[in-house]
């Protein structure tokens, strides 16, 4: 006869308790309560009638908010990195040939995921802080006859805004799709999906939308469909692949309602604001940040000012100092998250985000005096 | 020179409204409001203390939940198929053998994923409504010598909860892992994952835990550890590897933080119930719910009172009426939702979840007056 013997948890007892706090790394930002609000809803079921209208509000936020008219746009019920596997998964064969640029850790995760369903992986890479001329990427096109080049738009780990200008239009030279990461760009800086011939675009719901991490918006072109469409294999994934998706009066997975509701209220905010607005404010913000951090004698690790993210900032870690002596002193004295590097930026650089509603010149102001304050009161080595 | 030529969707200029529904189907469940509330708190840094705290409350929660000290506990950032993928992506690698029992939706999808990741699939089947004897189960692994056995404790599709004592043990016989899809049971009836000798179990947010759809949680035994540990491959899953999840304090993805504050005050809710008494509550609730239904005439779907599912209730479609007929007027008329039949048993039966919260004699009493007047007032044909 069995019977319970592992007890009940006395840490459930407790009552959940989370402090609200500046979120000013490279994401999540903070969430506007109106969203998280939003997200508190009833559930009621994901093939209820209300539930395909707040799909295809969330279509229509998106198609907006990635300047497309691709039929194929949609939500995937994961953070991120669901919709980077949901890209490459669906768009790649075991066996193709994949080219990915390289100059920062979405790159490199491109290429992992990429390989772990037997595609083969070619790279072209440059070190933290570069980017890639339209030269360097046509002469790896022509050379390894990709079916799919992945780029990151805002590589988040260096702070590089890449150009695109141009891109689209050589890949469909070589017959390739072109696929964007644009998890920390979308909705801060300008990009047109439709007219930079983008054929697989995604961003996340936690930064510039401001809404929890969870979903996923993603879109796919008629030339990223077709191929798709003509795949010889199914997707390793059932949970991620596409052919599902169309037809969505079918059941196909237990979608995350109440992170739908608020995503659709991020778009919402996104719409009120103004695509147009949502950039220019975060372009003027990220300009006078890096003014008032120059004029702190910090350096940019970004050189060339049009290649600067403006969501993401990335400083030269301060010569002398261990930084995470001062993340951890901003955080503790300013309730403030700023980070580190992360991947192959580790040690070079502090990060930080203004992201959505986090961008604004009074938060510029909160970071420059929590800056000034640790370099001050952080140890600082006589080098 | 681009432009904004994708104008903003007037949809997202109205308030999002959501009604109040009483959702008794197969889940989701209804989510109390102070699960709701939980999952509005603010957003923090996925590597935050407070985060690492709340992922091993989360963990506690789970151990007691299933009844394991299986130090590989934790919830995937994902709904339920998530879960799925997750187990059959790490502990099984191209080529190997796999049993899949068969009686219901949940047993197709499984052999579905493990196609795809191109392991040699073999299935035991029986039709809706039926279960598998452990002599069955022991020939076909026998049989087929299978790394994995695939089962589903809870079938939602029929609503038969499958006999689990001693098949563990024959697993470990023939040097198989034992894998147990507890989504729409666990929480609702006794499951002892240590005694059980189950080595890969994983359950829903959405079903007794009535905690919004988005999360799940999943255990693995040491065994199915050192078999994850030791594979020749890498799964082909970035996102879903294993591997990553045991150090915690290394960022691997952005995870969903609100679900996971919803999901602990579910697991709090449970605890403070205590799971004896939630296994007794939904034994009792369902009896008297299957007592009701046969004095109104309706017939239950299967036969053995053991093998219900007291979660899930399978009613056999009435003769003569549309089920869809009936499903909708329910909903119109008593804004309730009950659903038909899914996968094998489609146009089969009637289910009925009651879950967690959901679980209790004024509902049941709420369910059979919708029921009666379905039957008073939907088509009959005069068979």
């Amino acid at each position: 006869m069995s019977s319970v013997s592992i007890p009940p948890p006395k840490c459930l007892l407790k009552s959940l308790v989370v402090p609200y706090r500046h979120m000013f790394g490279p994401g999540p930002s903070n969430v506007p309560l109106r969203i998280l609000e939003a997200g508190a809803n009833p559930v009621i079921g994901h093939m209820h009638p209300e539930i395909f209208k707040i799909m295809s509000d969330i279509k229509s936020g998106i198609q907006y908010m990635f300047q497309t008219q691709n039929n194929m746009t949609l939500a995937v019920s994961g953070t991120g990195h669901s919709a980077m596997e949901c890209a490459i998964f669906n768009a790649v064969e075991p066996g193709e040939s994949v080219l990915t640029a390289v100059n920062g850790i979405w790159g490199e995760r491109a290429a992992e995921m990429t390989e772990r369903i037997g595609a083969r992986v070619n790279t072209i890479v440059t070190p933290p802080g570069g980017f890639f001329t339209n030269a360097e990427i046509e002469q790896a096109l022509s050379k390894h006859r990709p079916v799919l080049f992945f780029l990151a738009h805002g590589e988040s780990s260096t702070g590089v805004l890449h150009p695109l200008e141009g891109i689209g239009q050589l890949c469909h030279k070589y017959n390739c799709l072109f696929l964007v990461d644009s998890v920390a760009s979308c909705g801060g800086t300008p990009l047109y999906m439709d007219q930079l011939e983008i054929d697989i675009l995604y961003t996340g719901s936690q930064k510039v939308l401001n809404a929890p991490p969870g979903t996923a918006p993603i879109s796919f072109s008629e030339r990223a469909c077709q191929k798709i469409l003509n795949r010889r294999t199914k997707p390793v994934s059932f949970f991620l692949d596409l052919n599902f998706f169309p037809s969505a009066c079918r059941y196909h997975h237990t979608g995350p309602v109440t992170a739908f509701y608020s995503l659709r209220e991020s778009l919402a905010v996104l719409v009120e604001e103004g695509l147009q607005n949502s950039w220019e404010r975060h372009q003027e913000v990220a300009e006078y940040f890096h003014a008032g951090l120059e004029s702190m004698g910090l350096k940019l690790f970004v050189k060339p000012k049009e290649a600067r993210l403006p969501t993401v900032t990335t400083i030269v870690a301060p010569h002398g100092y261990d930084w995470k002596e001062i993340t951890a002193y901003i955080m503790k004295t300013h309730n403030l998250e700023i980070s580190g590097g992360l991947g192959p930026s580790v040690g070079l650089v502090l990060r930080v985000g203004l992201m959505g509603c986090n961008s604004s010149k009074a938060n510029v102001d909160m970071v420059l005096a929590a800056l000034k304050d640790a370099l001050k009161h952080c140890h600082k080595s006589k080098v």
